[in-house]
Parts: C-alpha cells; structure tokens; sequence
C-alpha cells in the first residue's frame, strides 16, 4: 500500500485496515487528512480485498473538520473542502468492499458523518456521537445528510439542534451503529461482523452494495426499476450461476470472483 | 374463488386467505406460483373484502426465488420473472384491502420482500428473516427495496450484506413486522389486528392507503401535493359525509361502503 | 405580541410560547384556530426568539380538523382548509426557531401531524397519538404525511389503518416523539430540551434546521448538493468565524447574532 501521512493503512488477509493517525489533532478532517482518506478508500477499493475497515488512533474517534483549515478559508475554498469532504463520503458507500467504521471514543461532526457513510458500525460502549455544530456557529450541514439517513427525524433534529453527545448503546437504538461492545471486545466484534458481511461472492456483493445505495432515498418504483435491471444482469454473472448451481446440486459453492 | 395451483385462497366473512402452498418447494416464488399470487391478490383486491391475510403452509414461510425456475434463463428471461415479481409487490400495496402478512416461520429473500410488502405483519416467535443473497452469487437487489423502506439503512446493510437470519424479535423492533407472539397465538393476533385495521369504512381506507405509499419516499411538499388533493377529494364522498354527521349527532355511523 | 382568539400567545425570555386555547372544542383546528396558529407561527418566526413551544389547553392537546367546520364544505373550500393546514404545517419547520411540542394529553389526526412537523416533541406519560381516519370515514391523509417521515413504514400503516391510540412510550420508541416523562414533569423536560437546542448562534441554527427540511426525502447527491452549499456559504458568516476563532483561541464565543 502506499504511505500515507496522517494514516496507517494495512493489508491483513482479506481486509484493508484504514487508520486515523493523527491523534493530537484529534483525528480532525484538514484537506490533507481526507485527501489521503479518499486516496486510501480509492486504493482499497481497487484492490482486491473484500472489506476495509476504518479506524482511528488516539483519544476520539475523530472530531470532524479541522477549524483551523477552515477558518481562513473563503467561499470557495470551503465550498472545495466540503465537496472533497463528500467526494469521500460517497467513495466509502461506492467501493464494492464492505465498509466497517470501529468507533472506539466520540465520533463528531464530519467525524460522525464518517460513521453514518460507512456500511456498518461497531461501537465501543465509551464512544459516541455528536453534531456539535448546532450549538455553535457553524451548523452540522453536510454531517446531517447521512446521519439523517440513518436515524429517524426528530432524533436527528435532537442531535442537530443541541449538538450534545448520543451514548453508544442510543446510538445503537437509533439504528447509528449495528452493535455495541464492551470497550475490550471492540475488535473482535467488528472482525466477527467483517467476516460474516464478506462471505459468498465478492464482485456480487459490491454490485449489490452499489445498488443499494444507487435506490435508497427514491420513490418505491424508481427503486424497483434500479434493482430489477442490476438484480437480472447480475443473474448472468458466473457468480450467481455458480451460487445456483450448488444450491442445486446441495454442494459447497466455489466463488468465481 | 378461482382455483389455485399452488395456493389456498379461501373466503372467511370480510377476510380472503391466501395460503402459498408448495411447501415441498418451501414455497418458493417460481414463475408460476408469482403468477398465482398476483392473481389471486388482482382477485381479492377486486372483491369486496375487507382484509386480506398472507401465509405459508410447511416448514418456511416463503424461500425466495426459486433457483430451479431461474438457473437456466436468460438476461430478459429473468427481467420477466423479476417485472412479474415487483408486480405482485406493487398489487399488494395498491389493493384497497388491508393486507397482513402471518409469518409463522422463515421468510427469506423475495419471501422477506413479501413481508416488506404487506401492509402489517405479525410474526411467531420462531419466525425470522433474512437476505441470503448477501452471502451467495446472487444478491439480494429487489428484496432491498421494501425492506430499506421498512428499516433503518444501516440495519438493512447487516441483513443484506451478512445475509443471517434476523429473529422475529429483531424484526419488530427494527419495524420490520408490527408484532411477534408466541407461535401458538399467532392466528389470535393476526385476527386482531386485522380487525382493528379493518374498521371504518372500507372504501375510505382503500383510498387512504393507495395515497400513502403514492406519498411516501418524495420530498414532503410533493407529497402534500398529494395527500392534499386525495383528502380534500376524500372529503366530498358519501362515507366522509355519513362519518362526520355521525360524530357531530353523536350517533353510531353507517358506512354507505 | 398580537392578540389572538383561540391562542395564548407568550414571550418568555427568548422563547415564544404558542397555547391553543380551545378547550371545549378540544383544540380542534377550525379554519379560524388554523389562521391564528399561522400567524402567530410567522410572528414568532419573524421575532429574535431562539425557541418556540407549542401547547395545548384543557383535556387533550389537539383532536385535529373540526368537522363543525369541515362538514359543510365543498371540495373547493376543502381544498383551501387543506392548503392553510398544510402552510401551517410548513410554516413551524421553515421558522429559523426551534419549535418544540409540549404533548399533555391525546394528538389526534391534525393534531398528530402538529406534533410530527414540530422540530423536537416532549410528551407526558398520559399523552396519546392517533390518526383516527382510518377507522372512519375521512382517512387522515395529510397527517400521515410528517407521521411517515418520522416512524417506520410499518408502524405509520398501523397507526393509519387501524386509527387507535399509541402510548406516549411506544410513541417515543418509534421516534414520534424525543422524550417521555412523567406528566408533573412535562414543564421541565421541555424546557430543558429547549435550553440545549437554542444554545450556539441563532441565525447559524436558523439556517441549519432550514437545510435540514430541504435535503431530507431526497437522494443523497441532491442532499449533498444543497448541503454542501448552504454549509459553504454558511463558513463565511460572523456566527460561523467567531466560532471558529473562539475555538482555536480557546476562549468563549461571543455571538454576534
């Protein structure tokens, strides 16, 4: 993999493991920290490996945009920031990889909107959430477009008007993250969820990922005709005539891809 | 009723059955038993019932598509099983009727779909759902689409990404069923909340349901648009009339239909 | 403060406190009670409150639309009832205040739909929600509009068809509503919730809530588009660069507006 500064990036098995290496800036988003987390998801997700999780080192988790990158900033130097900020968004849900984001400590702002755009989520029980931006003067805008995605309205509106901190097992009820550990038991349950989200094919499973995200948010028909089209190409790949074929046959399937 | 091939569709007061009946083939969804359904919800959808309950007879409440059916064709072969598939999802949420989904065991890919569809859905405790394409060659695309309306976004990455089977449980509070209940009251619950949703008048409900899902999914001010002009249109019909003479006279009403 | 009819209208310190003081009509939402709430929304809109709390006198909080004055309509003057209804609705999310249902006692039909399009809603363990439509004859059709937007699909379709009461509890496990609490404790909670969502920069909270409106329901790249935009134009702001300049300086902040 290539170096990067501000992440550690490693190959383990089948798994590309992103880390947030900047722990005395708090893992905060400047424009080179997620300049090297898009290059790092455009990396992995061209690779072969069939999951990447995202982690970061240090006290948090990490605290979203780095102000001092920003305050100096004009219109359309933010705007620039903002949009590579979501470029990066949009590339986590876009690799066919399964995403996992390890929450170990507090997730805010961008940083929760970090969380929001990966597939799944494992929290610590001492991590959680916040759109702090709602109580000071620079509103949650883009870190409220998945978050909303994710949570219903009003918990959303709770979490973006007081900006206080969401525990992790609310989190967890709120359909933020998946599951929620001990503190302790934070890798091997993103590790046992990884592995149970990576079985089975893998060029279908990126396909049916990208689907997915390419339906959400529509009207039902829209969807359907996103999903009918995607889900009758893909019966013609030699994954799905492999998965048959066995089904069929009651035998192990060998995955092509 | 017409009789079935692979389904017992019978008429019990302002209630039709329809009970998916191959249950050596765990009643999976082959071209000609979608046929049937679709049938036989067009059939009820027409009739002057009130509610319509969907099961399963045998071990499984419906196995998904059935690779039997599927493995051999072709790209438009399988565009055609799939259309017809959406089709019967679709005529579920446009009959008038109250449709309640009993799920008494496993409920798997399009037979999941089946239980996103419905409008209700009570479940035994030994029930459970999933979307097993996630972990096999042929990706759970269609299924996705009602059950990314019914649950949380990151929930259903778990179940269409891992493909497990999610415990009755589970289900409810993800919102994927309305209720669970132990297995030997099933049926009791059932019958309760379709007679509860089936109070009223019929042809008000009809309608009220056929708006919400032309509402649901769409920026609220177009479904405003919609919900508006249905409801101011409601108001103008005999049953609208014959509800508020009732409660302003404070008499019993009489639904015209 | 103007003076209203059917309204107690309050300032009390930076929070605009709306009553709906129709007791004996059940809060029911004539044409009249509908304008009043309107203005008194847009008045309260056009204030320097940082908060809105809307309540409702005597045995329930709101029984929805007055069929003494629906009755008699014809689909015209439906229509406009509608139209107002659906502006008032609109109204209370597209104020830059946080508006907050204070929910004593039953919200029915309309009234439902007052406390879905409130930003954030407390609720005592006696109150109630209902769209009672859907065991009559007129179906509440725009309520399940904000209803939709706030609980699953499957619990909206319960609540719908069947037209029965949902405890405050369940209310607030579905996310109808933030927060339950014991009813002598109504007055607390609500303020209290209010104290932390009015924290940081009014106008820069202003802003946000009305992004939030308009990236909700949508696809994620429409959502981002808005969002990035507004949170762009946002950074260049005096909220949003004392923010900024207090944090980096770890001094308080001091909003200029």
């Amino acid at each position: 993999m290539t170096d990067y500064q501000h992440l550690i990036v490693a190959r383990d098995g089948d798994v590309v493991r992103i880390t947030m290496n900047r722990p005395a800036r708090r893992n905060s988003l400047s424009e080179d920290h997620l300049a090297e987390l898009l290059a790092a998801f455009r990396e992995a997700g061209e690779s072969d490996a069939t999951g990447i999780v995202l982690a970061g080192n240090g006290p948090v988790f990490s605290a979203g945009h780095d102000f001092g990158d920003v305050s100096s900033r004009d219109l359309d130097g933010v705007r620039r920031l903002l949009e590579l900020c979501t470029e990066l968004m949009r590339t986590i849900e876009s690799v066919p990889q399964v995403v996992v984001a390890r929450v170990h400590a507090l997730a805010t702002a961008a940083g929760c909107q970090l969380v929001a755009s990966c597939d799944l989520a494992v929290a610590a029980e001492s991590a959680g959430f916040a759109l702090p931006g709602g109580k000071g003067g620079w509103f949650c805008h883009t870190p409220a477009v998945p978050v909303a995605r994710a949570i219903g309205r009003k918990r959303l509106m709770e979490m973006a008007l007081t900006g206080d901190v969401v525990a992790a097992h609310t989190a967890a009820e709120w359909g933020l993250v998946n599951h929620v550990v001990a503190d302790e038991e934070l890798d091997a349950a993103v590790d046992a969820l990884l592995a149970r989200a990576t079985r089975g094919s893998r060029s279908s499973k990126g396909y049916g990922k990208q689907t997915i995200y390419a339906q959400l948010d529509r009207p039902e028909a829209d969807a359907y005709e996103i999903a009918v089209e995607a889900m009758a190409a893909a019966s013609q790949t030699p994954a799905a005539k492999e998965g048959m074929a066995a089904f069929l046959a009651k035998r192990q399937p060998v995955w092509p891809d």
